[in-house]
């Protein structure tokens, strides 16, 4: 399948304008004044968690080194800023040719994170490095903040069915990037076919209440529905009166019956109900599947309910709250030539209005307790110590331009699982807290 | 410029997989069912605002022109249904054909809406209305939820200049579209690239802390900035000493500096500070941007600054705590058969849990009062009042498949200005409350 079908920033023509301008007339300034090729170390961080978060989840990795091996300036691109005078000729010859040959280095997909994790490390001379900036953040700040709603929802639901809803309440890409987020972050499925296309992603779906409004009774509906798709299928029941519907939906399926959707209502309440209905009427395999502005708060709150799969949308793709990462992309460390030899000097703008951060190149491990449960997020500049050697949370990820660490997507939802369960049980915690491990900085 | 050049779903091949399973799979039922060409009346609407906004800004309604014009199954679309069973080879023959070919009615892009209004209508056969359930929301639902922010920030800057910057905090497409809504909204430009490339909206940047850090001093940053862009640049000042580097741009740049951007600090203080420095030193044309988490309210505290010009990032393409509207797709009315001539019936889901919604296909217009002043929505089933005749909102935008109301942004962003302005004055008030015109449902 080709994902250029879809739109998606993935083997097309180009990602190199999902950029802000400053890239671009910072580039032109540094090409005119010689330093455009010091060789450079931008780093992405978050200085802090969302308010009372206790993690943060790495997602969209996968999608950015997408976006690296497709930043290319072709003509369609270099005619838009020669025509808006964005940058001179001298710059536009300059981008004609550009590819990223630097280094990437982050913490794998999938990975957990905290304030001052350097979640991302970009390698190469100013010029390459400092165009990467918008679509690298665009693509961690959104994917990374759904895949943090998604881990505590998968948290919260325990080993039930998650599936991702959310496709109508966001832009029609995002949810394409939101279905995989969620997915990384622990969800089972997803409502929306472009993400079963470009991602492989488990779709599911039935029928909504237009459908039984369609019909001229509930159980028309259900009669056309079983006959099509058969009677495993999942059978909306609160269209009108929920036990009426259970009724019938057994009536007109059978106790095979699927699943039955409730959408509306006091869920637990009705879930109770609906599971006792099902049980008096044979129907014990009939699953109970519930949607309706679910976020973590509720699907926890649905623990001791009989349900078996719950459907979320809003609070998924919007984050839960916090449909952003607040992840930057600095400059941490350059030298005064391209000289690989030249000593890189670490960098930071002075502190001003909360927003200092630690200058130089670093690198991450997490530190465990004696039992092997984490306690610390170690970042440092300098030499890692020994006892963390085998701790390091950054991989490689491209090497001279080229991506070496491509992964199935699961791979980076079993990583995320793994990681999550490595942290002290207080992670789970749906509660307001502080971040679950602190960041200790090493520097020599 | 080939939109296609950029993976956005304009010119490429399909939208029609940014859809949820169910539509396919209820289109198989009703297909089977023999329902399937059931004349069919969808509506967009809102139950409510986002609490304490008071009023809505539609926004979206060129893109969803957009999207239903390219939905349609290709090859590789089909062939992704098939291998995973999605549908039935009956139901992918009928997707094959598909085009929509149906009317579609709506209230023209940068109305103000509010709950209850009839914002999109859609009308055709069951099978072609339901596919664009989700395509059709995800865009008015995100764009919706910017517009209405970046209108609430527009009103607040009360004419000053309003810069969008927040690609980097969304999705990489979704910032293209919230660009797009926000210049709707009221912004005047955009540093996303690809918003310019694609809708023509003004471009703006200059240079961030990490091409100050670039240099041994900040003195070298600005004059090879200056030395490339111009004395008309932007320089940014507060990466060490503001004072300082304020005394330093205007001995690079002299008088002529464009402007000096502030991006920390208490930016009330800040901007009197360095206004006071500047005329000083003579530079009284040199503008003051200022940039850092601002938000609708943060942006009215400045009002008695000596500001120019404010940038917003994350608070614009986050809705401002608002990230999504909450639309709807619902089918209110339907005939028994595919007959023009048959009558439609109004069919509504009961009342549960909050979800109930008005059946009927509907009209709606906008009262006034003695002075010209909006005082209603009023939206109704059967014939228009004579009075309310020449207030209609809703305008035909496809007819019999084909788009018929095309325009430049710019006609949206006027409109949305005038529509503003005829509300009420409490409408731009920031603080919350409710919506300032109640909805009136009139019914023959």
């Amino acid at each position: 399948m080709n994902a250029a079908d879809l739109g998606l920033p993935v083997a097309v023509p180009s990602t190199a304008l999902f950029t802000d301008q400053y890239e671009l007339t910072m580039l032109q300034a540094a090409l005119r004044g010689g330093t455009a090729d010091r060789r450079s170390v931008f780093e992405v961080f978050t200085r802090r968690l969302p308010e009372g978060r206790r993690y943060g989840v790495v997602a969209g990795t996968g999608r950015v080194l997408d976006a690296v091996e497709n930043f290319r300036f072709d003509e369609p691109q270099l005619a838009f800023l020669r025509e808006r005078g964005i940058v001179d000729e001298a710059t536009l010859a300059w981008l004609a040719e550009y590819r990223f040959r630097g280094d990437v280095w982050g913490y794998p997909e999938g990975e957990v994170y905290f304030p001052g994790s350097p979640i991302l490390r970009v390698e190469g001379s100013f010029a390459e490095c400092v165009l990467l900036e918008t679509v690298i953040l665009s693509i961690l700040n959104h994917d990374s903040a759904i895949a943090a709603a998604a881990s505590r929802m998968s948290a919260a639901a325990g080993g039930r069915g998650l599936i991702e809803m959310g496709a109508r309440r966001t832009h029609e890409l995002a949810a394409v990037a939101a279905a995989r987020a969620a997915y990384v972050g622990g969800f089972d499925s997803t409502s929306d076919l472009a993400a079963g296309f470009r991602y492989g992603i488990p779709t599911v779906g039935t029928s909504a209440h237009a459908f039984i409004l369609l019909h001229d009774t509930e159980r028309d509906a259900f009669r056309v529905q079983v006959d099509a798709l058969g009677r495993g299928t999942t059978l909306l029941v609160d269209t009108y009166d929920v036990t009426e519907a259970v009724r019938t939906a057994v009536e007109v399926a059978g106790p095979e019956l699927g699943a039955v959707r409730i959408d509306s209502g006091d869920l637990l309440l009705v879930a109770h109900r609906v599971r006792q209905q099902l049980d008096e009427l044979g129907a014990r395999d009939t699953r109970i599947v519930v949607t309706s502005d679910l976020d973590e708060y509720a699907i926890a709150s649905l623990a001791a309910a009989p349900v078996d799969a719950y459907g979320v949308g809003t609070q998924l793709v919007t984050g839960s709250g916090h449909p952003t990462a607040s992840m930057v992309y600095k400059l941490v460390a350059r030298a005064d030539s391209a000289d690989p030899a030249a000593p890189l000097r670490p960098v930071a703008k002075r502190s001003l209005g909360g927003k200092a951060s630690v200058g130089g190149r670093k690198w991450a491990a997490r530190r465990l307790d004696a039992h092997g449960v984490a306690e610390a997020e170690v970042v440092g500049t300098g030499e890692v110590p020994a006892e963390l050697a085998g701790r390091q949370l950054l991989t490689r990820l491209v090497e001279a331009g080229k991506v070496v660490a491509r992964e199935p997507l699961e791979a980076a939802r079993e990583r995320h699982i793994a990681a999550r369960a490595g942290l002290p049980l207080s992670a789970v915690q749906l509660s307001r807290g502080e971040a679950v491990l602190p960041t200790e900085y090493v520097t020599p």
